[in-house]
């Protein structure tokens, strides 16, 4: 009961960035609870208590309350702190088809070279496994955004397709996903990584990276 | 434009089965177009044009405009059909303790043993993988309806926790997981097996499953 919002996270946890963009955009103060995912320490008994999943983000809200998985926290971040900064826009449509982008990348794209998942499919096969769902992935994406990108995924507006997207580029590059086969992708990346809020939450600018 | 929902879906599709689970719940009549997975037909150049994505499910609108992903769905029908059927509360904290379940089934277990993803793993490791992910998934889930349960995920009131843990309940089964160990989903899962939206979304109930 700190009477603050803390978020568990990681630097370079797509997931945790998801919410550190939204939390930015949203001008909400925060405290950052770093779990080192490397030294698994998302798999202590005190965290575990914290997060069952054992897995970052977690964010505990000013009364304790406790909310897992990104995509759930942007939407409850988005009702109740709507007049901060609307990431979703008023109609049904435009609204289904941006969370029809985030869960693109958020449930067909991501979840598959996530790091746990790697790990099963082991050193040798990783980078060519991480690169080809990525690089499907990315297919479809491109074609979705070429009716309806602007300078954001969503015309002008940055909505939560934006701040889905931004991690999952890292991890294309960090992957080396062919980028040049994805114009529109890379020139909203491009947009968006301009943007303070977008800079502040990126894994370089979190107090638990490393010194380079 | 024909004028009426209109549902590309393929029987044992899990995400296919959560959007006919919840049009069925919200009373909504719709018509079936069948796309055979097996047989590929979602790669055909026709269904392309409707989900470049070439997945299932995509639901037509009765105004021609289309939405895929079935979260992007499912948030669609309840905004658009709430006093019909409601499946997410008011309570935004709840609210999103329902969407953190739906995340979990939806993001970190489903695509991870989603078909196009075992064909990958290979014939001879497939089983195994399936299996070890839904365990996984299923061990957290266990954990978080303790809390949360009633006769259903959440209380005795039907939410979209349930439209995506009864798909992944068949999963499991088909992999071979030791449903003992998750006592609490089990009895989750029998409750709403008993319902008639759920019994007429099921795959064994619908026009493209083949005669046993």
């Amino acid at each position: 009961m700190d009477n603050e919002l803390q978020l568990y996270t990681y630097f370079r946890s797509s997931a945790s960035w998801r919410v550190r963009i939204c939390l930015n955009l949203k001008k909400l103060k925060y405290k950052s609870n770093y779990v080192n995912l490397l030294k698994q320490e998302q798999k202590s008994e005190e965290y575990k208590k914290i997060n069952p999943n054992q897995v970052v983000p977690t964010l505990k809200l000013p009364d304790g309350q406790i909310l897992s998985q990104s995509i759930a926290i942007l939407e409850y971040l988005e009702e109740k702190f709507k007049l901060e900064y609307q990431l979703l826009p008023d109609d049904a449509i435009k609204k289904a088809q941006i969370r029809s982008v985030v869960q693109l990348i958020a449930s067909d794209i991501h979840p598959i070279q996530n790091l746990r998942v790697l790990k099963e499919v082991g050193e040798d096969k990783k980078a060519e496994w991480a690169k080809k769902w990525i690089t499907d992935g990315f297919k479809t994406l491109e074609i979705l955004l070429k009716e309806t990108a602007g300078k954001y995924c969503f015309g002008d507006q940055i909505s939560f397709a934006d701040i889905v997207l931004v991690p999952q580029v890292y991890n294309a590059i960090r992957w080396k996903v062919d980028m040049s086969e994805f114009p529109i992708i890379v020139r909203v990346e491009k947009n968006l990584s301009l943007l303070d809020e977008f800079v502040n939450a990126h894994p370089d600018n979190q107090g638990d990276c490393p010194p380079s």
